[in-house]
């Protein structure tokens, strides 16, 4: 029963692209990825999805343009809209997507991240 | 279609315990409030509740114990948990909860936040 800090739960892992577990507020989940370079297109047919940049800045691209994004701001991605997050240097970015939101949506490949753990 | 940027939103109000909305995900509003003194004690019997700190530092007083919290950090504080925040000095907070929650559960009084407003 204590505080989740963002910046001590970032320290505990490298992998980019590999979004972690840190909270779950009813049947969402909080999750904290490390991103760089371009993701891939891809949408959430069921579920709009929270972006919101810890350190550093991303770009989110949409069909229609795109979004810039700097540490403490954030965007809602509605869903069925597609979407491929890029970021020049690593950004350290929260997610909030109810629980079971795959990263890659309705594009799997190698960029899905499998099980996704807590940490 | 452009980035939420919180410290811009949260210089557009200065009405403490007063949520104000910025987004909406799904079925769940993201608020921003600024906090300065001792609430009241409330739970919400139906829904989890995010306190994510952006400036400064509150506590979550809960029945079993308090909950520090300060920027950069975050707390779900669960359904049914009666809570009661506190905040020295003023506070600025950001809250994820379903929408329509009211800011004083089920403890209705002068503190409830009538008309929720977008900002």
């Amino acid at each position: 029963m204590k505080a989740i800090d963002l910046a001590d739960k970032l320290s505990r892992f490298s992998e980019q692209w590999a979004p972690k577990i840190i909270a779950q507020m009813n049947d969402y989940h909080l999750k904290l990825a490390k991103i760089e370079g371009e993701f891939v297109w891809h949408s959430h047919p069921e579920a709009d999805e929270v972006f919101y940049v810890i350190d550093g800045a991303m770009v989110l691209q949409l069909r229609d343009g795109n979004i810039e994004l700097e540490a403490g701001q954030l965007y809602v991605v509605p869903r069925g809209i597609e979407h491929n997050p890029l970021a020049e240097e690593e950004c350290h970015i929260m997610l909030i997507e109810p629980a079971g939101t795959v990263n890659t949506g309705d594009a799997s490949g190698e960029r899905t991240s499998k099980a996704e753990e807590w940490i």
